[in-house]
């Protein structure tokens, strides 16, 4: 056997206890706020007839890993959460309308992978089907605002609207044949600045890596409609509505769009999302052809480089495509693993790689039953506490080992504890102001600071007194 | 696009709300017990090389769901938690000894599917491992006492030694070849009965449906000293191993496994883990052959068919695998769907398809911005509230959509009660008192009873009085 290499295959990665721990309350915590939105969870199998994983155009089935089971049916992992909801919707007529369902699963597309991108990532979507309601467009972009606010982001969702934009093709007699191209150019104006949009939309440019970018040859007045149009998002929700209302003034067909602007700005004020956390901002297109309504997304200003870490929209057209029928839709995707890398980055989230709150130490071998029954006491008052079971006798490496896994509280009970039914607790926050060598922590671990010796019977007490800070 | 058909692969299944909340409830309180023992989190690729997965053996192999990647890989589905276990440990050489960790993740098997068996199900693994110390064993098992206690089930664990079984195999003279065979009738037991494991273990016998099975040919002095051993586990655990002791009096190397028994004995006495609520049973013997130690697990009283709904065991052969190495392990496996069965069965758990507190009908669609505030108090004060968004106008079609979802409170405002400033609570549970004939559900929809109108500023705390009964 021991010629097998232990290996994770390309695009693929475990997830180690520091990742979990912490991805686990990003999630937790995002699940939370959608419930209280009334959403439910739902899961669906990981392998799908190919077939019907195809179900909206063959454009993803060069990255879907597909096989033939032993059953001989053409198989393939799910690429997407958006795929098997459509069946779901189709295949259990009884689900109320809407229905609001949240799914947090991994998905698997064979890609090219790169230092950010995997091959298997978790995927956390939530969408509501059913309602062609402004109001669960509204919803999902104030508990995207509710999230982001929670987890103590410094953030800015941008939304705008399908239909306005495709009024825009109308007021620069833009032939709708471009519309995905232009779409795309306009998108980039938040990484790309103006000027680069200009040249893109106009006659090309060659990007700094000397790349060329073929232009899309519209015209300068084309280009200038554009650019005035992409103007109008400068000031409050309300502004960009009433310099839309007026630009679109004389384009037919421009009302339905901003009326959905319009709606979705009241109800967002009425659950207090104020302007500089959800603008609009019509640049905006998202990359998928799918979106037809509003589409929304959420960047972190402290972290602009990790992209949008929400994004979605309105996809009227596609859970219906198994029966033929069209079921409007509305929905976001969260990059989880986007957010906990970013969150990371911002140190705004706290790695460790246990989640025990105390350690008990073993000093006396053949007291073990005694230090599980502390474990014991301990846990039934709340606390999570692990008992050291590793192979070092010396306290000072015992308490290394609590050092290393991030376990703040120690407790220490030697053979005259037991005799004075006493306990020691020692504090091992205090070596986070030390040095990060390793021989002074060792120094300080061996030495008595943060150690307090009391009684048994205040021990729980204590803890709760020290783990809190009070 | 329509001729496809929406369907779900043979074996496998969607988990739909009411489901994925039941089995939510179940995982998270598992998860908080084996945290509050120090175990963390851990994930893996779905994907693995097939020689990975084929590690301990090719009897899995049947089982694997395996293909060639696009980059021409053999690959291959986990169908198991451990083998992914053993890659991790000898891939991150840097992780804790002993490592506690918890894996919750779906595995796919080739199987010949049945109502209660499934091609892809959940796997929900606990193991330490890199630790021969008794604690361990001791930790998961009495874990497992806290997690059945806390889902409020009336269950018995039962646990024995392979160590102990090997000594019986020489205190009966019985041919090591046969190890297996005989503890795979022994455990049995409490499926047949006494009298069909004598004959299976002697002449053999046949079934019920008239099937011959063929018995292992034991002399009977032979048999009558496995009787004798199995009926040692009747008493406390206490007196099982004193008899055990007893009976291998001459029996060499006998001591080990009894010494084991002892110990996780004395653990389980120092956490209060009662000798009714985990007994020694020594016709314990776990199917898999990879165990070398303790052996447990914990079936329902109340469910007895479910089976075993927690299993494990020490296996101190298997970690080390792919680094040539012997790493202890010891570890469970929970049943998570299996249990969910039985407490649906047992009626131990609520089964709502719905996570809300609070359905907000809509009287007056004008006034949606109005309705949302209510929904964000709401929310704000901890409540998971709905604003409904169907289709229906009428507000008893409206309480029976909540009905229907299992959602508890209705609030009802229409135009009145926006200029009086006044909501009305509905408490539909009073539905639950009622016939369940649809004709008078909406009659009692329709009526006042379960409601009550009040000022709006006295919203939250009747909200929370009515939803806690106070």
């Amino acid at each position: 056997m021991a010629n097998v290499e232990p290996k994770v295959l390309r695009g693929f990665r475990d997830f180690m206890p520091g990742e979990m721990i912490a991805r686990g309350k990003i999630i937790n915590k995002i699940k939370e706020i959608y419930e209280s939105y009334g959403f439910v969870p739902l899961a669906t199998p990981a392998l799908e007839y190919k077939e019907i994983l195809l179900g909206y155009g063959s454009e993803a089935s060069k990255q879907i890993y597909s096989f033939r089971d032993p059953e001989d049916n053409e198989v393939g992992l799910r690429f997407d959460l958006t795929v098997p909801l459509a069946r779901v919707i189709s295949q259990h007529k009884d689900l109320p309308r809407p229905f609001k369902r949240y799914q947090i699963q991994p998905v698997w597309r064979y890609d090219k992978p790169d230092p950010g991108r995997f091959r298997e990532f978790i995927q956390f979507d939530i969408d509501t089907v059913g309602t062609d309601s402004m109001v669960a467009d509204a919803e999902i972009v104030s508990a995207m605002y509710d999230c982001l606010n929670e987890l103590g982001l410094n953030f800015k969702i941008r939304f705008s609207n399908r239909k306005v934009l495709n009024s825009l093709l109308v007021f620069a007699s833009i032939d709708t044949k471009l519309a995905h191209s232009v779409f795309r150019v306009m998108d980039k104006l938040e990484k790309h600045g103006l000027e680069n949009v200009r040249l893109e939309l106009g006659p090309g440019r060659v990007d700094d890596s000397g790349t060329e970018i073929l232009g899309l040859g519209l015209k300068d007045d084309q280009i200038a409609k554009i650019e005035v149009f992409l103007n109008l998002s400068q000031g409050t929700r309300h502004q960009a509505i009433d310099s839309l209302k007026e630009l679109f003034r004389d384009t037919p067909g421009s009302e339905e769009g901003i009326s959905e602007l319009e709606e979705i700005h009241k109800y967002l004020k009425a659950v207090g999302v104020p302007d500089e956390k959800a603008a609009i901002d019509l640049s905006i297109a998202r990359g998928l052809d799918y979106y037809t309504g509003p589409v929304f997304e959420a960047i972190l200003l402290d972290a602009p480089r990790f992209g949008s870490v929400m994004g979605g929209g309105r996809f009227d057209k596609l859970i219906g495509v198994f029966v033929e029928e069209e079921i409007p839709a509305t929905g976001a995707s969260i990059g989880v693993d986007r957010l906990l890398s970013a969150m990371k980055h911002l140190e705004k989230i706290e790695m460790r790689s246990s989640v025990a709150d105390i350690l008990i130490t073993v000093m006396v071998p053949n007291r073990l039953a005694g230090y599980l029954e502390i474990a014991k006491e301990l846990r039934a008052a709340g606390f999570k506490a692990e008992l050291y079971m590793g192979k070092e006798r010396s306290i000072s490496k015992q308490l290394k080992y609590a050092d290393r896994q991030g376990i703040p509280l120690a407790i220490i009970i030697g053979p005259d504890e037991f005799e004075k039914n006493e306990v020691s607790i020692k504090d091992l926050r205090g070596l986070e102001q030390k040095t990060e060598k390793i021989p002074s922590r060792v120094e300080w671990i061996k030495s008595k600071p943060g150690q307090v010796t009391l009684s048994r019977k205040d021990l729980l007490a204590s803890v709760s007194a020290i783990l809190t800070g009070l």
